[in-house]
C-alpha cells in the first residue's frame, strides 16, 4: 500500500517557533528531505512577512526546491494575495487554510466561513486562469479544515457543521479536503467517523490527515485514517514547532515516527530512514536550540528491522 | 464497551527503577489507584530480594492492598517458590513471565521453553491444591508471553514460536495468555495479526496486550488490539520504570493516557481521571526524582470534554 507523507516542517514547523531559520538553511534542510525520498514538501506560506517574518523569504525558498525532479512543491496561503504571489513563484500546489470553528476562523485569518469561503472561491478562481494561461501547468488547490476535531477557543465542533464546510469547501472547486487536528483534540473513534463521512460525502476529493500529538494519540489517530481509506499524511521532521507542553508533548505528529510505523506495518512512502536521520542532522544544525522530538530517533530501529523488505 | 486497565506501575514500574519505594509509600499509591477505579494492581513480584530488593516487601503490600473490595490483587511469580509466597499472602492472582524468544528466557528466568513450561505447569498444580485446599477462593493464573513481538537479544521472534508456545502455556492449565512487547518492538498489524491468531487458537483464554511505548507506537498498538477484539490492557502510572531513552520514551504505556483514549472512544474502565491525577501526585511525592511521563498530564484535558459521558 502506497501512502504519501507531505512534510509540513518548513512551514507548519518553522511558523511555530521564534528563531528565524536562513534562507540558505531552509533549502540545505528541504534538499535533504527529498534526498531522503520525501514527494511533497510544504516548504513556506505567502502571508504578511509584518506578522510572520520566519516566511518572508517563502518565494525563494520554492524556486529552490522546484529544482528537485520529482517532489511536489507546497505553499500555504490564506487569501488571493497570498495566491498570487505562490503562483508567480512556481509553487505546485496551493494549502488553503479553513477553520471549522468559527471562533479559530476569525482569530486565525478574522475572517467569517462565508467571507472564507468567499475568499477560497476567488483563490481557485485566480488558481484556474493561471492555469488556462499556462499550458502544461496544472497547480492545484487543497483545503486544510483546522481544528476539524475541537478547538481550544470554541470547544467542541460538531460534527456536521465540519462535514457542511468540507461540501462548500469542494463546491468552491479546490481538488481535496483535509481534515486537521490543530489542537490535538482528536480520538481515534472521531477520526474513524470523520473521515468515513469525508470519504462518503467526498469521494476522491476527501484529502490529508494533519494530525498533531499533543495528548500522544497522534499515531493512533494516523492508524484510525489509515485503516479508513486515507493514504496522505502531513507530519513534521522532528515533530518540530506547535509544542506548548513538556518534553516529548510535540505538536505535529514527527515524520521519523510516522515513516517508521508505516514502514513497519508494510506500507510504502518512498521515504528512507537514514536519510531522514540525514535530514534531521541538517535541522539540528541549523537550529542547535530546539528541541526536536521522535521516539524513533532516540530509540533507533529495532533489531532485526528489514526497512528494505517492509 | 468494558476495558479492563491492569495497573502494573507498583510491580513493573518500581522494579525498573534503582530507587526503592517505603512499604507505606507503595500502600499509600496502591490505595490511591483503587480510589481512581483501577480493579486490577500488580502490586509486587515474588522474587529473590537479593536480585530485586524493590519488592522484598510484596507479601505486606499484597496484605494492605486486599482490603479493597472489588479490587483484584495481582504478583508476579517465576517459579512455585514465588507461587507459594503468593498464596501464603493472599493475592487473587498469579501472573507467570514466560519468554517468546528462548534466549531472553534464559536471561530473565535462566530456564530454556521446556524448563519454564515444566515450572509452569508446577505452577497451576500448586495453586490447584490452594484452590482445592480454600474453598471459596479461585486464585488465577495468567501467562504474559513475553518478548512476543521482537527480541533485543535474538531480533525477530517468529510468529509460529509464540503461537506455540501460548497454546503450550494453555496446555499447561493457566486461566489465560497475553502477549507482551516486552522491547517495544511491535507495530500495528503485527499486533492485530498476532492478537488474532491467539484468540483463534484459545477463544476466551486469550489474554491481555502488554504494550510499550518505546518507539512511540504504544497507544497506536493499543487501538489495534482493541480492534480485534483485546478487552484488557496493561499499563503503568506516569509510564513509570523502563525508560532507557529519552524524555518522553516511556517504557511502559502510560496510564493515563490510555484512559484519556479510551474514554475518548467511548469504553468504559471505570477509571476517573481527576482520581488518576491523585495517584500520580501520590507517586510523585513518594518518588520526587523520577521522571513521569505522560502527554495527557501534561496538556491537560480538552476544552469541552465530558469524561462522564464518554
Amino acid at each position: 500500500m502506497n501512502v504519501l507523507i507531505s512534510e509540513v516542517g518548513p512551514r507548519d514547523g518553522l511558523q511555530s517557533i521564534t528563531a528565524v531559520m536562513t534562507t540558505e538553511a531552509k533549502c540545505r534542510w528541504i534538499d535533504a528531505l527529498a534526498a531522503a525520498g520525501l514527494r511533497e514538501i510544504e516548504v513556506g506560506s505567502f502571508v504578511s512577512p509584518k506578522r510572520l517574518p520566519q516566511m518572508a523569504d517563502t518565494a525563494l525558498v520554492v524556486q529552490h526546491a522546484r529544482r528537485h525532479t520529482g517532489l511536489r512543491v507546497m505553499a500555504l496561503v490564506p487569501n488571493v494575495q497570498g495566491a498570487e504571489a505562490a503562483l508567480a513563484a512556481g509553487v505546485h500546489k496551493i494549502t488553503v487554510p479553513v477553520s471549522a470553528s468559527e471562533a479559530h476562523s476569525l482569530a486565525n485569518v478574522r475572517k467569517t466561513h462565508e467571507q472564507m469561503l468567499a475568499e477560497l472561491r476567488a483563490v481557485v478562481q485566480r488558481v484556474r486562469e493561471h492555469n488556462a494561461a499556462h499550458p502544461g501547468t496544472a497547480v492545484g488547490v487543497e483545503v486544510g479544515l483546522s481544528t476539524a476535531f475541537g478547538c481550544t477557543l470554541q470547544g467542541v465542533v460538531p460534527e456536521d457543521d465540519v462535514m457542511r464546510l468540507a461540501v462548500a469547501c469542494a463546491e468552491a472547486g479546490v481538488d481535496e479536503v483535509g481534515l486537521s487536528d490543530t489542537t490535538g483534540m482528536a480520538d481515534p473513534a472521531q477520526v474513524r467517523r470523520l473521515f468515513k463521512r469525508l470519504f462518503a460525502e467526498l469521494g476522491v476529493r476527501a484529502g490529508a490527515a494533519h494530525l498533531h500529538n499533543t495528548r500522544g494519540l497522534g499515531l493512533a489517530n494516523a492508524l484510525a485514517a489509515l485503516d479508513v481509506g486515507v493514504r496522505s499524511f502531513d507530519s513534521s521532521q522532528g515533530g518540530l514547532g506547535g509544542c506548548p507542553y513538556a518534553p516529548g508533548a510535540s505538536g505535529n505528529v514527527v515524520t521519523e515516527d510516522l515513516v517508521f510505523m508505516l514502514h513497519a506495518m508494510g506500507c510504502h512512502t518512498g521515504v528512507d530512514f537514514e536519510g531522514l536521520m540525514r535530514a534531521r542532522e541538517v535541522l539540528h544544525q541549523a537550529l542547535p536550540n530546539e528541541p526536536l522530538y521522535g521516539m524513533v530517533p532516540e530509540a533507533g530501529l529495532p533489531k532485526g528491522f528489514d526497512w528494505t523488505t517492509r
